[in-house]
C-alpha cells in the first residue's frame, strides 16, 4: 500500500504555502549564469552599511567556542537589552529572529479553536503561523495601505486569541502614531495578546514616534517584539526579541528551544547595543535613500506608498512580474507582492546610493520594455 | 481585573516544563566567584577538540556578509550533504539544531488527539515537544538502560502517529544494531512516523553499527536526525540536518522557519563536512576518553552504563545531587539526570585525557566528601 505522506500531516499543516523569501544572489548568479559580484539584491529589507565593526569583532572572537553550545538563557545579550531599553530581563525574549518569536507566541496562546486577526497587507509570517496551528486567520481589510485599527478592533469575537500589528507595517511601510495605537489597545480585552511588530521602527524618526516599550505598564497583554535584522544590520546570524510582562515571558520562554540564538548571534547582537553610530548612520543612510527612490518615482510617473521603513513599494502597472523579470535579467533582485494581494506592486528595499540608482536606471529600461499600461 | 497569563496559555503549554541545559561556564564563574579558564565542563556532550580549521576559515569568510539573510533553501550545505551520504537534496530538511527537526516533525504529523511513542531514560525533548502540542506522550520502560523495541512496538494504538528512536541513545549510551532497528521498523504500520534520531552515530563504529540511511528507501514512513552539534564540533552554532522521502520532507519544510539556520552555521557545516580528518580525530579521542573513565569507575568501584556515545552515565550512589555539588564547587560542571528518573546516576561527556583525569580526581573528593553509600 502507498501512503499519501501530505495526507497525514496535520491539518493547518497541509493547507500551508511557505513563506517565499527574497531571492538570493547566489541563485540568481547560478539561474542566469551571472557573476554575484554584479548583482544588486534590494529584495529583502537587509541594512546596507555592510555590518558594524563592532559586531564583527565580537563575532569573530566568539568563533573560537563553536564547540560548545551556546548560552540557553542568553544572560550577556539580555543584561545589554535590560540596560539599553530600561527593562528588567525577566521581560525579555529571545527568538531565532523575531520570526521565531511570532511563531512562539502564536503556539503558546493560539489553538485550532482560535481566531487571530491581522491586517490586510500585513507580514506574511502571520498568517503562515496562524495556519501551521490549523487556526483561523483573520485578515482585516486594510485602509490606504495601512492597517484598519477601528475595523480590527471590531474583528475580535469571543475567539480570538492573538492580534499582530506591525508598526511600521511591511511590505507597506504604513505606521501608525502612539495615540491611534493607545486608542486601539484600550478597546482590546485584556485577555486577548496583542503582538507590536517594531522590526522597523528604528527608521521612524516623527514627532509621533510610536514606542510599544512605553505601553508595557499600561496594557500586561502587550508583546513587543523587535529584531536585529533590519537597522541593526545583523540579518544573518537571526536575532530578535520581545519584551512583555514577565509572567508573559515566562510562557514564551516555556516553548522556546533551549539553544535557539547560537553563540556568534548572542555575541554580535550584544557588542552592536553598543553601536549607536553604527545605528545613526543606518538612519541616515536609509532617509536619503528613500528620498532618491521617491523623487526617482515621481520623475517616472509612478505611484508609490509613502514609507517609513527601509523600503518602499511602488506600483509599477499592471505587468509587474514582467517588470520584476527584466529586474532580474539586469542583474536587481527586488521583490514581487503579488503573494501580499498587491499585483500591481514592487517592493524596494533602499541600498547605498550608487545601487539605488542602478535599480532606477533599470527600472526605466524594463518600463520602456514591458510597456506601462495597465 | 487582573489575568493570570498562565492560564490563557494553552493546554499543553500550561503544563510544559522547559528544557535544563547544562549548566554554562560563565554562569558558574559568577555564581561561585571562579575564573571561567578554571572550570571544566563535561555537562553538554561538547566536542572537546576544539572546531575544525576547515569550518572555522568557513565562518570568519562568512562573516562580510553578517547584513544579508542567509540562503533560505540552504543550497550548499544540502549539496554537500547530498554528496557525501549519497541522498537527493529533495530528502534533506535542515533544523536549528536537530532539536528544531525534533519539534518540527511533531508539529507537521501531531495532534492534540495523537499519541507520541518514545522509551524512558531517552532524550528529554521528544515529551518535551509532544506536551508543548498538548498530545499524549506514551513513555515505555527501558530494558537494561535501553530502549525495549519490542515493547514500543507493542504500545502502538490507532493514536500513535509519530514514534521517536534514539539510537545511540543519550543520556544512557545504550545502542540497537541494524537488525534489531529493522525488525521493529516491520512492526510499525507506514502511516505512523518513525523518528530514528541519530545525534551521536558518528562515535560508534563496532561490527553491527547501525545507519538509518541504509533503511530509507525500504521504510517511506522514516526519518533519520543527525547533528553537527556533537562529533562535528559545531554546537555553538545550531545545525541539525533530517534525511526522508522527499515527500516527508516538502511537509516539514512548510513549518520550518524559512531563514532557521544562520548564515555563519550554513557555511561552517558545509565546510566541516571535507574535514574527513577532523571526524577522525573525534573518534580516537572519544574511544581513549572512553576507556580512561570506564577504568576510573572501576578503580572507584562505580558501575556505569557501557556507552557508545561521547558520554557517559555512572551510578555514583544515592546522594547524586550532592556529588554533582560537590564537583561543581571543584569547578567541574557534570549532567544530574534524576529529571530522567535516574537519580543515582550522573552523566558525564568525554574530555580530553587531561580534562577526564581532572574530572576522576575530583569524583573520588567528591564520593569521600559525600560518602558513597545508598
Amino acid at each position: 500500500m502507498s501512503i499519501d505522506y501530505q495526507s497525514l500531516a496535520v491539518r493547518g499543516v497541509q493547507a500551508l504555502s511557505p513563506y517565499q523569501p527574497g531571492k538570493p544572489i547566489d541563485e540568481l548568479a547560478r539561474e542566469l549564469g551571472l557573476d554575484p559580484a554584479d548583482i544588486i539584491k534590494l529584495a529583502s529589507n537587509e541594512n546596507p552599511l555592510g555590518p558594524s565593526e563592532k559586531a564583527l569583532a565580537a563575532a569573530r572572537e566568539a568563533l573560537s567556542e563553536l564547540c560548545m553550545y551556546p548560552d540557553g538563557n542568553g544572560f550577556n545579550l539580555k543584561s545589554a537589552l535590560a540596560r539599553r531599553f530600561d527593562v528588567d530581563m525577566a521581560q525579555i525574549t529571545l527568538g531565532n529572529g523575531s520570526n521565531d518569536l511570532l511563531e512562539i507566541i502564536a503556539r503558546c496562546f493560539v489553538d485550532s479553536d482560535s481566531e487571530v486577526v491581522f491586517s490586510q497587507y500585513a507580514f506574511a509570517v502571520y498568517p503562515i503561523v496562524t495556519q501551521a496551528i490549523g487556526a483561523k486567520g483573520v485578515s482585516v481589510p486594510a485602509k490606504d495601505w495601512g492597517h484598519d485599527l477601528d475595523a480590527m478592533a471590531e474583528a475580535v469575537t469571543d475567539r480570538t486569541r492573538l492580534i499582530f500589528i506591525a508598526n511600521p507595517n511591511n511590505p507597506t511601510g504604513t505606521v501608525h502614531g502612539q495615540e491611534a495605537i493607545e486608542s486601539f489597545l484600550d478597546r482590546i480585552p485584556a485577555n486577548i495578546i496583542v503582538v507590536l511588530d517594531e522590526a522597523y521602527c528604528e527608521f521612524f524618526e516623527g514627532e509621533d514616534t510610536p514606542d510599544g516599550l512605553k505601553l508595557l505598564s499600561r496594557y500586561p497583554n502587550l508583546i513587543v517584539c523587535r529584531t536585529f535584522s533590519k537597522a541593526w544590520g545583523l540579518a544573518a546570524l537571526r536575532v530578535g526579541y520581545s519584551f512583555s510582562s514577565p509572567e508573559i515571558a515566562d510562557v514564551l520562554n516555556r516553548v522556546r528551544q533551549p539553544f535557539n540564538v547560537d553563540s556568534i548571534a548572542l555575541a554580535a547582537a550584544t557588542a552592536v547595543l553598543g553601536d549607536e553610530d553604527y545605528l545613526r548612520r543606518s538612519r541616515e543612510v536609509n532617509a536619503a535613500g528613500l528620498k532618491q527612490l521617491e523623487r526617482a518615482f515621481e520623475e517616472l510617473g509612478l505611484d508609490y506608498i509613502p514609507s517609513v521603513g527601509n523600503f518602499i513599494a511602488v506600483d509599477v502597472g499592471g505587468q509587474a512580474m514582467a517588470v520584476y523579470q527584466s529586474l532580474l535579467e539586469q542583474g536587481v533582485i527586488v521583490r514581487p507582492v503579488a503573494g501580499y494581494g498587491m499585483p500591481r506592486h514592487l517592493r524596494v528595499s533602499i541600498g547605498l546610493p550608487d545601487e539605488n540608482e542602478t535599480f532606477i536606471k533599470a527600472l526605466a529600461k524594463a518600463l520602456e520594455a514591458v510597456g506601462q499600461g495597465d
